[in-house]
């Protein structure tokens, strides 16, 4: 029997979508046309308490900067998605999704924007998890530098129509997956993403 | 009227302390003996579901290094606690608290080791707050470096005896506050950690 592998679907540009894996399950995630950020979030199925957690996957993969064979851990330390291939090298594990608030404070307007703070709270509301977990989000194709000093800037992302990063649910996991909603972060205009979901065997 | 100032209060090694601030508290961490980290974390008293975040922080002052003038943020974007004083200069915003799970991770075995994740929880048990959003820490005195790579080294505090670091609270907060468990980021040695609150005059 073939493994299932379901056509990509495609994330509309500033939206995102949710959706269950399985253990095994293999997630691909396609810059379509380049410079556009992907922002993940994760709940454990079986413990939705247990979420994804930056601080503990920097501390237990020692470095800032994942990439292929890195290991993304929840909270509790669990294992929940490894980068299989990864054809661009560089996202970001720092800083939390976009949000309205930020682009009214960054504006010093009330105008309302999208962000994928909104955005994956509406594709997960869908799951029983609790959405005031959300935190920070595992950026993919975000392109976050830093310097000695500590300062971060955000520059476009390195990444060329048709990169793509490829993970392996390591337990069974709701995600969130957005088309990222922030110009600045995006090479100066939000565009779509795809994503493609292999069944595993089991 | 003098503005009321309290005693140094004593945390010993390998534990917390869970307490109130009001807005307008000026709270100072004190390391006694010196290359001993504290970490802190808290939550907005008005809003429990709204908790420090390390990422809206990193975001929202375009930084990883906070010292002097720097805000922490919650996950809201709310200003929790600035920071006024700090004669140190060296902490961290990367990584969660130490836990159990990662002591028996790095030694193999199953023995059981405190951990500034236990204490935290056991500190603000007290409080109506949900333990599962305690997430990555503000480590007043924790050292940990980084390289251009993204690799990071968890290296001896560099804070002298007597060092302190003064907050101010920006709106009512639940804090939880260690005295940390791990020999490895405490120069070898688990040390007590004091601090001291000075009301506001509101």
């Amino acid at each position: 029997m073939p493994v299932p592998i379901s056509r990509p679907v495609n994330i509309p540009a500033k939206s995102a979508a949710g959706f269950r894996l399985a253990t095994g399950d293999i997630l691909e995630v396609i810059d379509l046309e380049g410079q556009q950020v992907a922002d993940l979030f994760c709940f454990s199925i079986d413990d939705t308490s247990d979420t994804l957690s930056s601080g503990r996957s920097i501390d237990y993969e020692d470095t800032v900067l994942f990439s292929a064979g890195s290991t993304l851990y929840s909270h509790a330390g669990k294992p929940m998605l490894k980068i299989l291939t990864d054809t661009c090298g560089r996202h970001d594990f720092l800083v939390t999704p976009c949000s309205l608030h930020m682009f009214q404070m960054m504006s010093g307007s009330e105008d309302y924007h999208h962000s994928c703070q909104e955005n994956l709270e509406r594709a997960l509301a869908a799951f029983p998890v609790d959405l005031r977990q959300i935190s920070t989000t595992f950026n993919i194709f975000m392109n976050v530098t830093f310097a000695a000093s500590g300062k971060i800037e955000v520059e476009s992302p390195l990444s060329n129509p048709g990169d793509s990063i490829r993970f392996e649910a390591m337990m069974p996991l709701y995600i969130g997956l957005t088309a990222c909603s922030d110009e600045g972060s995006n090479g100066g205009t939000c565009k779509p993403i795809a994503y493609r979901i292999t069944a595993s065997r089991a």
